[in-house]
Parts: structure tokens; C-alpha cells; sequence
């Protein structure tokens, strides 16, 4: 892995503070690095960059598994907390860094937005994450075709019903929920990302795209994009 | 989709409140729904059962699609709030019944907690849904062996890794943090559940067993159980 020093911001009106400094396991094109990205610089938080190449599998190294036995990225080290887990990432850091705030005040409130962030997290993602893809194709043997369409299906599905989920709730504004981005933004622009990277048909779900749209337009959105990394090739 | 009254107990201290009734839109043999199940039963909190038989495509009707745009159980329905997602339905419950908790106070031991608790919902359950399975089935045309052999890769890999994050953390007691259940064991006991009933290995994972051994001896997990639902075949 190597180390670079990440473009974000240091906290709002302080000065470095070597306690304060975050370790964040990235890579560019990791959608679960890619949200904790967005949810750093949403904060004003500054973190240093340890850029883990999967696949060159520095994700399986004994030095890397010591931190995240499950050989994933993003880990986020404070101090001595070792924070594994996208979405434990995000609560974490709203909790020890309320402002802005990424839920809502109202509890069926903060449970419509956790929810519209869990269809992202698990029902589209993780059936699309690297490791599975390579497991479709090396061990299932399964020809590209097969796994873009494998793809798609899930992104699309999952994307539409997002869609439908939103719309029905009727509290969508320039995000997913009002006008400020939650937890649900921070997790529907990188999946964003990733579908059109595979060419997914988005023509159902004008809502999203158009909240994208508009977070991406942010600077701390913009900032945490995959081709901002030091490292994109 | 059909109506059963649960078993699970009314909120302590309270006479039956037709307000306070929760609606459940559940399987026995959803793992997601068990989630739900021993979360309701650990707040003492009474619900009616809509019992969805997924291979009958219950979840797929324009009734129910108006309260799940996903087509997934569970659904839980509060007053005027329709509720998706489980974990987010665990916080909810969380948040509106405090008591027992289901997550430790200080951030790093809640961010631990939802880690353990994401690590199943995220990374071993979606990979092997029902949905996914007849994907790999019907669309992709794998035969039995090779289904099975995808289910067991990814309930083995993702549990050896949680058990070497909880044996890492250090915090674990009767439970998976401490000595009361978590959103974590709320998560592991439905994956253990499913693990053994595909015949996978958990040699190598004597934490979660012992946790869950512990679990399932308690009423609250016990009366959630597949098996102890009614229309359990």
C-alpha cells in the first residue's frame, strides 16, 4: 500500500493536530471508500489516504488483515478505533461530528433515510463488488456478457425500486430527504457512479439522477469522486 | 398473503392499545424477518404477522408493492410509518424503545457493534437471497452443486472473518459485545440459522457459535425462530 496525503480539508478553525489526524484504507474506484470519502469532506474532516490496490490484493495482506479480517476496503483508524464498514463509518462519524448532521431529527424519519441507504448497501452493491464479479468469472466461469448482465439486473432492479421508495415517501427535495445530503445521498452517488460505469439503464429513476445531479455539483461530492484520487489511472 | 396473530408479548405494563399495534409482514424463512422477529421480541413489543410466501410471489403483488417497492420482507408498518429495510427497523425500535438497548453507548463500541451487524447484512446474506439463487438458477442455468457451492463460499468467508473481528475486538461475552444482545446477535443468529441449514463449515468459527447457542437459549430468540412460526412447513 502506498500513503498519500489526502486534499481534504482539516476540521473547520483548527490547526493540524496530529491526535485529531483519520487513516483512511481507500481506493479510487471502491464505491464503500468512495462514500466515506463524501462523508469525511462533508464533515470538514482531514484523513490521510492509504491507497490499497485490490487488484493487486493488498487487501490480503497479513499487515492489512490485522485491521479488516474481511479484506475490505474502506477501514477508517481514530486514534486507537479501528472502524470497519461503510455504513458504521458514516453513523460514527455523525455521532462524534453532529454537524452537519447526515439523519434527520424524527425517528421514522432517520429510519426512511437508513432505509433508502440499505437498499443501496445491501441489495445492489455487495452483489456487485469485485470479489464477486471475479468469482462469477473465474470460478463459475461465466463469459462478460453473462457478468454485465448479471450487473445491470441488480443495479437496475435495485435503482427502480430506490426510485419508487422515494417517490412514495414524498420528502425528497435537492436529496434523497429535504434538501441537505444524508447517509442516503452519500451512498446513492457512488452507485450512481458505478452504474453508469456499466452502462445501467437509468431512464427509470429521474428522481435519482436528479439528486445526484445536485450532490455532485458539491464540492465535497466532487472531491471524494473517483477520478479526483491521486491514484486513478 | 394471509394474517396470523403473533405470540410475541404485549409492550409490559400495557392493556392491549390499538394504536400501539405493529403490523409484520414476514416468512419463517426469511432471515431478514427473523431480524425483525427477535428485535420485536426483545422490546416486548406485540405485532400481527402478514404472513408473504415468497416462492408464490406474495411479495411481488401491487399490494404489497405499494408498502415494499423492493418486493422484500420485512416490512413493519407503525401507525402511518411503513418501515423497510431491517436494520433500519432495528434502530427504529431502538430509538422508539430504548429498552433493552441494542447498542452500547460510546461511538466506537455502537461503530464495532454495526460493523459485526453489516458485515452479515451486507456481505453474507444478499449474496445468497432467495432472489439471487433463482438468478443463478433459471437466468444463469448453474446446477444444484454449483448454487450450493456459491451459498457456502460466501456464508464461510464472511464468517471466518467476523469471527476474527470479534475475536480481535476483544469484547465479546455471552454475546457478540458483552453479555446482552446486540443488532449484532440479532444479525448472526438468522445467518446461523441459514449457514447450518446449507451444511456449511463453522469449524473455524467457535465465537459465533457459542454466541449464538447462548442466544437461541433465550425466549426472545427462540420464539423467533423458523420453526416456531405458524405457518412454518
Amino acid at each position: 500500500m502506498s500513503s498519500a496525503r489526502s486534499r481534504g480539508v482539516l476540521p473547520r478553525g483548527s490547526a493540524p493536530d496530529r491526535e485529531a489526524v483519520l487513516d483512511l484504507y481507500t481506493f479510487w474506484l471502491s464505491s464503500a471508500a468512495y462514500r466515506v470519502r463524501i462523508a469525511l469532506n462533508l464533515k470538514g474532516l482531514d484523513a490521510n489516504h492509504h491507497v490499497m490496490v485490490l487488484r493487486k490484493g493488498d487487501q490480503s495482506t497479513p499487515e492489512y488483515r490485522k485491521l479488516n479480517p474481511q479484506e475490505l476496503v474502506p477501514t477508517l483508524v481514530d486514534g486507537g478505533s479501528v472502524l470497519t464498514q461503510s455504513l458504521a463509518i458514516l453513523e460514527y462519524l455523525d455521532e462524534t461530528h453532529p454537524d452537519p448532521p447526515f439523519l434527520p431529527t424524527e425517528a421514522r424519519d432517520r429510519a426512511l433515510v437508513r432505509s433508502h441507504a440499505l437498499t443501496v448497501a445491501c441489495d445492489i452493491h455487495p452483489l456487485n463488488n469485485l470479489r464477486v464479479l471475479l468469482y462469477l468469472e473465474k470460478k463459475m466461469g461465466r463469459g462478460k456478457d453473462e457478468v454485465d448482465a448479471w450487473y445491470r439486473h441488480w443495479v437496475e432492479k435495485g435503482l427502480n425500486a430506490l426510485e419508487d421508495s422515494v417517490a412514495a415517501s414524498g420528502r425528497a427535495g435537492k436529496c434523497l430527504f429535504g434538501d441537505t445530503p444524508t447517509v442516503a445521498d452519500i451512498c446513492l452517488a457512488p452507485q450512481l457512479y458505478n452504474a453508469r460505469r456499466f452502462g445501467c439503464d437509468l431512464s427509470a429513476c429521474p428522481t435519482l439522477t436528479r439528486v445526484d445531479g445536485h450532490c455532485m455539483a458539491l464540492d465535497a461530492f466532487a472531491r471524494a469522486a473517483p477520478e479526483a484520487q491521486p491514484e486513478a489511472v
